[in-house]
């Protein structure tokens, strides 16, 4: 990765240590942050949260705002995430999905025809989901690191709308995607759409950085993800380059899409911890910076565990042109948070280390 | 792949075309079996199948038997697999595990601690499982195709009784595999043993090829899988080399596994649609034959689209040392058998057409 070093003769650098690495620049440690850092593992969040879906929870701005916050101060993370979820814009344009705990995402009348392409219409961000915005604009003032905006991909979010809640084998999405094409492009299209419109509201409020969640493009061979899910996902990438900001394409069990997700205009591909950073730097060829992998299940076990393989991954991160470490999926509930506080602290230390050693070798 | 050529000087191969295939032989077109072929989707077992769990339906050999014939005579298929179930063993030696219809293997009392080694026994086949051998040999006469025998490999079966159930995150037991590396051990070897004598009776009893279920190694990091699962699977292999058959390994998810799977001695690799056959063949330099990789979900889909992905997937096997056509993975019970039985014609006159056309271009 691309680390300073203190006695060469390039200028101090001022960014964010996430954003700069996003960028391919030079940083003096390395950056972390994780997926759902915001969520149960933390009791302060249990304390605050209340009943209610995370949909009601995301309409409560000032709650929203302390949930986004309070990661960043328990754990010192290098990057805040946005209290949100995937299915809020879908939620936002009522087009009937609610979300239940311990289930995820339920679409009462999923979609079956063209008719319920009616369902969908353009997201007005100010009078659908002012919220969201409020959220933002609560949180800049209070953050000291960059804020990262997520949503979902056009690929996972049809999956929920389509199957009618989670899914193992995707069956009917797939029937739908090679049956009948043209409602798949008509859906894609506009989901595409909504996640445009919800990314572009989440800039123009504020947020540094974006992260495109496509989890279950893994179930997918590289061949239909190429030509049914890719041209839909570039579109979302590409419509919001104006803002500059560094876009991070995640999936989940993606080891054989990594040169497709980056034919998409991206900064940074996350990954999860079925492949080695060192492999994807590989099969990526230098172009975007790399983010992830630890196994979330890991955080379960015990410090040496954890020491260990966070050791590693920076190893196998050395070679990476940008490199933030992240879990290779989302925090589990019953992940002890006094152990992501420590592995912050180890990675940025490490990350300090690996910078003399470096400087020694010179 | 290796397909004889009529004008070729070689000898007439007459052994089955599957074996033939598993070992790199030249064959006059493509063999076909599908995982799960014996099941659900046919109305012919579900008309005899009964009640019960699988675990009971196995331990009537004549209905076993049966189920088994059913798929080769409707499909006309090249392989017979036998009615079984990768929890067989762990029941008979009495572990205590169910399987409950919908949600797959239970175990009420999951791994916790050493204490529940005590749980673990030698399997005598003609004692704990009577009708495995006596299913295998009412089968022998009666089939034209070689029968396929199987186990489920340590790490799938460990995953099973740590867990309790299916699991998603494999937490308990990923956590046990880097927190107790000792009891991680006596685990694993205690299910490469259970699985040998499974494997090693249905050897004895006549089966002509083996399949190593191991279902969810895909969830595992390359390094993890290295270190920790592949040992105890490559004892099992070996153990079973004096009977000099094809055995194949099959994973789900294992695009990033791919050369270490290949690192156990196996003749055949099985995979599943994430990954197309043609780049396994750079990845396993030809060493082994390939099987796979049709998604079961495709087959949920109409005959057009069907053809056009069966087309694809013969197009990339064709410079594979060896090829069986099958799907990513087992058949889902939603699934036309009539779709199954067009699949089977197709492949195999594609497969002729292949030759012709490699002829012609001599």
């Amino acid at each position: 990765m691309t680390l300073s070093q203190p006695d060469s003769s390039q200028p101090e650098v001022t960014a964010p240590i996430f954003l700069a690495q996003a960028r391919r620049h030079q940083t003096d440690t390395v950056p972390v942050w994780f997926m759902r850092q915001a969520g149960r593992a933390l009791p302060e969040y249990r304390a605050i949260r209340g009943t209610g879906s995370i949909l009601e929870a995301v309409q409560k701005p000032e709650l929203a705002a302390e949930i986004t916050l309070q990661p960043v101060r328990r754990y010192g993370v290098d990057a805040a995430v946005l209290y949100s979820d995937i299915i809020v814009p879908v939620n936002a344009i009522d087009f009937g999905v609610e979300i239940r705990p311990g289930r995820g995402p339920i679409v009462e009348h999923p979609i079956r025809s063209e008719s319920d392409m009616k369902r969908f219409r353009a997201l007005d961000p100010m009078s659908d989901m002012p919220y969201v915005i409020e959220t933002i604009k609560l949180l800049k003032p209070e953050l000291s690191v960059p804020l990262i905006g997520f949503a979902g991909a056009p690929f996972t979010v049809a999956s929920y709308l389509i199957e009618g809640g989670p899914s193992k084998n995707f069956e009917r999405t797939k029937a739908l995607m090679f049956q009948e094409p043209e409602l798949w492009d008509r859906i894609m299209s506009a989901l595409s759409q909504l996640a445009t419109e919800f990314l572009t509201a989440q800039l123009e409020a504020g947020v540094d950085a974006v992260q495109l969640f496509d989890s279950w493009a893994g179930a997918l061979s590289p061949r239909h993800y190429r030509e049914l899910v890719l041209p839909y996902t570039r579109r979302v990438f590409e419509s919001i380059e104006r803002f500059a900001v560094p876009r991070i394409h995640f999936g989940v069990g993606t080891s054989a899409l990594i040169s497709d997700m980056v034919d998409a205009p991206v900064e940074v591909l996350g990954l999860d911890w079925r492949v080695p950073i060192s492999k994807a730097t590989e099969q990526t060829r230098g172009q975007v910076a790399l983010q992830g992998n630890l196994d979330p299940a890991i955080c379960l076990s015990n410090w040496s565990t954890i020491e260990t393989e966070a050791r590693q991954i920076l190893k196998e991160a050395s070679t990476a042109p940008g490199f933030i470490f992240n879990l290779g999926h989302g925090v589990l509930p019953e992940t002890d948070p006094g152990l992501l506080s420590d592995l912050v602290q180890f990675i940025h230390s490490q990350g300090r280390d690996l910078i003399s050693a470096n400087t020694e070798g010179n």
